[in-house]
């Protein structure tokens, strides 16, 4: 074989502790390695369908609509936001991190007038700032990001979706980060639309966007519904409100494509799919409360021993997410110089931070398949060396055995 | 483990003879069971710039920006056209079949004038016609679909990159059911962006969309280029004209994500880049020429068995893809019926049809794995022996016999 044709997929081994990515799980792997199927062959929409009973028990809701769209979790988030949106819509965001600014691009670039929360980089919003904005604002839609990567904070989601209702307003939420990892309690939040992402704490890897969307959101979708003049079909009408501008995030054909009318749209990514249905029996077999369970336990503990070492944490300790840490860099620390001796002599990846953070924040993420504590423990003797290495004085040991005491 | 998280997968063994998606080659699937890598990690940055440099190959092109849209092949194509096309500009499109109608209803969306040139189903524009229409019209932008497996018919595209040059005028084609099974000469024809997928002759799963941009493509686009807020960078420049209507489909970010800046933007589908790393290297070490002339033998050893059987084929011969076959189903015969004896009886799927071909037309795929004698002379033999078990009078063994001595 020539050499202009490159060896075969053969990654070097990382341990995969930054923001995501991480590490799949094994299983997920190997039931993407299951050939193909029609993508209306009988097997193969049961297949759909159980994916969709499966990400209804992951996002803790009783909606129907509930399945993936194919494409990475941004492609949830614009799918979501252009459904929902029509050019000149005003919709009320969060904008607390990099994420929160996404959704303002995308809502931006949808033709929506912007209103918008916004708050320092490691704050969320309170109940009370969000029903003021709702007030002031009357949007038609709100929206914000339940865990922000960027900042390693959580927004609290209890009550806003009762208080969207109450002002009338159609509700979005991202959960790319948390989903599998901290509850999503879409129904108890009563958020109408929640999508997410599977290479973060539901240890699959990127590429298929799981979304759940309530009645009423959907109805306000297909209002929207343009079936597609190759595909017309008897009893599909379309809706009488404006077309969504976008046909492959057209929420409504992806719908009719899920429902037993299988009208078809895209031709569904049958091997993604495999892996986001067997990452949710991985993540439904250990229980989802245990699984929060692990995560709050896998953070405590690289917490415990990253103040051991004297690290600063970043951020609001009242909304730390429970499986992404930022951490200041100490001053005189050459942040990347560290990055880089992780990865290569000890194979261990910790993330660096986008904006105002970048170069002054790195961030571990104890997620999904990672979320362990063998791999904590690990992560945190690396780091206590490479510092030592660079010259920075911290007390030695101290970290592996605080973590140790945390998770006894 | 609870029944409500049902069974592993393991779908039925299915020989794919529709029009795609096809049976993946194993080496793809066992390719994607690779462990995940950090987005920026050099291992990973490496596997893109290689998967650059393999889908060149694939393409026939020189172009830089040669690389992958995370989705199915239809995000390939919106992304392709959102990025070239602005509210208002003027487009010319191929309409000859339903993925004709497809880059109208994605134009249509994104606001642009629409100038068609319409064909019957079963057939293609002439060069003659698409001189006088890009005369007539003055469009901005000229599309059409490459091979259109709705009419099973392949548009040549020899002279028609010159053309559009010669007025000026920026051109897109859609491969998805020729590339890695018929030529796709992107440089030689002269078109500037030509994207398409993995499910059908590249022999791997849907869910990702390989794409080439020629350089003065990719300067129109680059003019169009908007930093999201939370990565700006120094050094990087918003362009001076409309900024692109979808986020996840903005070219110019996703070129910047995989240039050396690597301003990040998804994160990469790890896996469905591993798998179409895969394969392009499959298909580059058969050969393309090779390939190519593996899908004509295929395709001519499928055809001397249907006509032996008597059956009729639909369309333009002389414009007969060389990958899948449209079939007229005989008077009294049950088209669906046939399909799914074919499926359950023998394991093996063939198409059935869209819009005004839906229940008058069945397709039969030779595509990548499957454009192989065996398959070939299996499918032909289990036809007969369903027309027969309705009752329907053909030659017995001829189908078979006529393929054997087209493929001796």
């Amino acid at each position: 074989m020539s050499s202009s044709f490159f060896r075969q997929i053969d990654p070097p081994q990382r341990m995969l502790m930054g923001p995501g990515p991480i590490n799949a799980h094994p299983r997920v792997l190997r039931a993407m390695s299951a050939d193909m199927l029609g993508q209306f062959d009988p097997e193969m929409t049961e297949y759909m369908n159980e994916t969709m009973a499966l990400y209804r028990q992951i996002f803790m809701t009783q909606n129907q609509w509930t399945f993936l769209v194919d494409g990475t979790a941004r492609a949830g988030i614009e799918a979501a936001l252009v459904s929902l949106v029509e050019p000149g819509d005003k919709i009320l965001l969060v904008r607390a991190g990099r994420f929160g600014l996404l959704l303002s691009e995308i809502a931006e670039r949808i033709g929506a007038t912007i209103c918008s929360l916004d708050l320092p980089w490691g704050e969320v919003a309170t109940l009370a700032q969000i029903e003021d904005a709702l007030k002031t604002h009357k949007p038609k839609v709100f929206a914000c990001i339940h865990g922000d990567t960027s900042t390693t904070m959580a927004q609290p989601l209890d009550g806003v979706g009762a208080l969207c209702r109450k002002y009338g307003v159609l509700s979005y939420t991202d959960v790319t980060a948390t989903l599998g990892g901290m509850p999503v309690r879409t129904d108890a939040w009563g958020i109408d639309v929640v999508s997410g992402g599977l290479q973060k704490c539901m240890a699959g890897p990127p590429g298929s966007a799981p979304i759940t969307i309530s009645d009423r959101a959907a109805e306000h979708i297909m209002a929207r519904r343009h079936v597609e003049a190759g595909i017309r079909a008897e009893g599909v009408h379309n809706g009488s409100r404006a077309r969504i501008l976008s046909n492959y995030f057209d929420l409504a054909m992806v719908m009719d494509y899920w429902s037993e009318k299988r009208l078809n749209h895209h031709t569904e990514a049958t091997t993604m799919l495999y892996g986001a249905r067997e990452a949710a029996r991985i993540a439904l077999e250990e229980g989802l409360e245990a699984r929060f369970a692990r995560h709050v336990q896998a953070s405590s503990c690289l917490i415990a021993g990253l103040r051991a070492m004297n690290l600063r944490l970043f951020g609001n300790d009242a909304h730390r997410m429970s499986n992404v840490t930022g951490i200041w860099i100490p001053d005189g620390v050459d942040g990347e110089a560290i990055r880089t001796r992780m990865r290569d002599d000890f194979g261990i990846e910790i993330g660096t931070a986008f904006g105002p953070l970048a170069g002054r924040v790195w961030r571990i993420g104890t997620m999904g398949y990672n979320a362990v504590k063998h791999k904590v423990l690990l992560t945190l003797g690396a780091l206590e060396a490479c510092l030592a290495a660079q010259g920075h004085a911290l007390p030695r040991g101290a970290a592996v055995d605080a973590a140790l005491a945390d998770w006894p």
